[in-house]
């Protein structure tokens, strides 16, 4: 059987990490898919600059337009980033005909709807493996290997960024902005960290996690989301002194009233599996009503990692290459015509355990006006701790929070953040048992 | 669209955590595989047992092979077990153009080769996600979530029974024989243990998972098995003093001489998150060349946490109910054709790091004599600890040797258990880093 041929859009990191795992591995994967897959076409910006790949073989072009219509091409790769220009080649692509592969987080969580709504109508499949925490097949699991499981609730370090940054502080003692200008040096962070530490690349990915997961169809506006460059080396310490590990997760939850959709920094139970995966890694623990927790981990970025889900996608597609679409995986993992109108959660209404640290006046009666506000809003204290505040006349208070509304809370810390004592504002981080022991 | 007609073999544990997922989630299982999904038929050994399921509307029969080919049966879910009765039943389906979904990793191991090739020649499904690693996705992780990746090795908890044992060994300090008897009293150990702690059933599910990963036939009689029974706390609190955890563990490796096949209890360096994988819980570490190491873990075993797997194959097999087989998934990763023929490394030849330990005369030259004897077949020291042994006059003397072949292990062994001041054989357990660093 002649060779399926694939058109590469981008021959970046990721572009050039494919070419070289089809080329390295293409008899194993011809083994398994059946026929061989060949990039045959591919677009760059620039042409004339260096590859990380070997191109021979391949037609390249700047006219990224061209590759995703061409008549000679079965499947799409997209691999550009960005939303705008990404979205407009999907679609032609799929205008045309073609299959899609992507790993565009931003593209599947802000027009994923759309993308895949055109896509049903046009009988092509849209696949994504790549987007969510590179190399671990996390959407297969979510979407196939538990779809008898109503899932629950799923918690993921999802940015590996972040997660290195975090690991760098707690084992090297060493500050926030310290850590960042190394990751920054190393690779691991843009020049403009925004979209990684301030959480917006994990609610990318959780929105498209949660969709699998419940059902519903993809809604990023919806996803609250809190980054990470506020937390202290005082912190992760305290954390671990009470047993806790600091990640910076995507939580979905399924509830009585909806579903929550959150990004923030979390303490974890350091006895939990997901509280000791560190560095660059990511990891996923998903709770379903059959299977109960399930976790995954691996390379959430790279080169050959990212690579490794766009081929694997590649070799799922090429299996129903002209099969009758409705022996496809739905998109969504629910059937289109299925997903249903589950209310989103206001932040509000979530509830979750929380760890407070506040800088105070080191006298009597403090502590009594903080329980009394507490005791107010109904909320119970599960441990207080005072630490010697480094280089500070003041004490941290350092509190750990039974579960409640993050509205109470709210009101609450507005109540304490206005007390004389008190400097400053008051450190809130939501802790999370993601078990039942 | 008429629900899908599913006949149980079997109502036993899994059998009835199978019907009480598929009631309990029936909407949410149809919202994904497009259609329902309904056990009308199942056979019991005895029918008037109490079940722990609702068996309203499906008709009950001690007659296993009249459900495996009743003419209204879509597909057949095989989990009574055992390799006789449930290969003739599982034939007989094929026989009768019914796909096929089973949770019998010993039925698999054995006789896949057969089944697989009799159902490909009838155009049918033998789906066995449950046979391995209980309601971990771990089959279609490899199968299909890094079917880009050549797989280096793969390391894997897939017995959950021994690594309770385990576990609870080294955590409180307590007996083999002691932990086995609680096990046995808790049901998470059979009356006769010897499948669960001599490693035949970790050999069963190290079979699938190789032939999986390499893409060669099954060949269970090539898998090199050793148990637990001999692990003393001694060894486990030696072991944890050096760092490492000892696990039982399932490891296929693709080598420039072939495939290494074997499951034996095993070192591991106790900051890989396999090595904090406790209790009843199982985990799959793979290594491939392009995603590098992922991490599967869950439950392995359990009536619900096995039901999810065989739900999440009734849904792949629904999906695909009359679709062409060339769309299919194949049974062992690799198109049948295209399976290698790899051959199998002989244990002799394998070669791992080693822990030794030995009871010694305390009296100098022993370890002058030991080291000459490991230093004639070429073998190097990586430390040396002594520790007194518990109520004995001699004293432990525990080895870290470098890697070398398993050959030369043995004859250096055979050696040292010669020497006068020897008490006893020596215990050898295999050292794995899993990992580079």
């Amino acid at each position: 059987m002649e060779a399926v041929r694939v058109g590469l859009l981008g021959l970046g990191t990721v572009g050039s990490g494919t070419v070289n795992v089809l080329t390295r591995n293409r008899d194993e994967i011809a083994r398994r898919a059946g026929r061989a897959i060949e990039v045959t076409r591919a677009a760059a910006r620039s042409l004339d600059k260096p590859r990380a790949c070997d191109v021979s073989g391949i037609e390249l072009t700047d006219d990224a337009m061209q590759v995703a219509t061409s008549p000679d091409i079965d499947v799409v790769v997209e691999l550009i980033g960005g939303t705008a220009q990404a979205r407009e080649l999907v679609m032609a692509a799929i205008d045309h005909g073609k299959h899609v592969v992507t790993a565009n987080k931003a593209l599947i969580a802000l027009h994923g709807n759309e993308v895949f709504e055109h896509a049903r109508v046009k009988g092509v499949s849209v696949a994504f493996e790549s987007a969510v925490a590179g190399g671990i097949p996390i959407i297969k699991a979510l979407r196939e290997g538990l779809a008898g499981n109503q899932i629950e609730w799923l918690a993921g370090i999802i940015n590996g960024t972040g997660n290195y940054i975090l690991t760098e502080m707690q084992a090297a003692g060493r500050d926030y902005a310290d850590v960042l200008a190394e990751a920054q040096a190393l690779g691991y962070a843009e020049a403009d960290p925004t979209f990684d530490v301030e959480g917006i690349d994990a609610a990318h990915k959780l929105t498209i996690l949660a969709s699998i997961a419940f059902g519903h169809p993809l809604q990023f506006d919806k996803v609250f989301t809190e980054g990470i460059s506020r937390l202290t080396i005082d912190d992760l310490h305290y954390a671990a002194d009470l047993g806790y590990s600091i990640k910076h997760l995507g939580i979905a939850r399924r509830g009585a009233d909806g579903i929550e959709m959150r990004v923030h920094p979390t303490l974890v139970p350091e006895r939990r599996l997901i509280a000791n995966v560190d560095g660059v890694l990511n990891a996923v623990l998903v709770q379903g009503d059959a299977v109960g927790p399930t976790l995954y981990s691996g390379a959430g970025a790279g080169a050959e990692p990212t690579a490794s889900a766009v081929v694997a996608d590649l070799v799922d597609v090429v299996r129903m290459l002209h099969g009758d679409p409705v022996h496809r995986v739905p998109y969504l993992a629910f059937q289109p015509d299925a997903l249903s109108d589950l209310p989103v959660v206001r932040m509000e209404e979530v509830e979750t355990a929380y760890y407070l640290r506040m800088l105070v006046e080191d006298r009597p009666g403090v502590l009594a006006d903080i329980s009394t506000i507490l005791a107010r809003e109904g909320i119970s204290i599960e441990a207080v701790v005072q630490r010697e505040a480094r280089g500070e006349s003041h004490v941290h208070l350092v509190m750990l929070i039974h579960r409640v509304k993050e509205g109470r809370m709210n009101a609450a810390l507005a109540g304490i953040e206005a007390l004389p004592a008190i400097e400053g504002s008051v450190m809130r981080i939501r802790v999370e048992s993601l078990g039942t022991d």
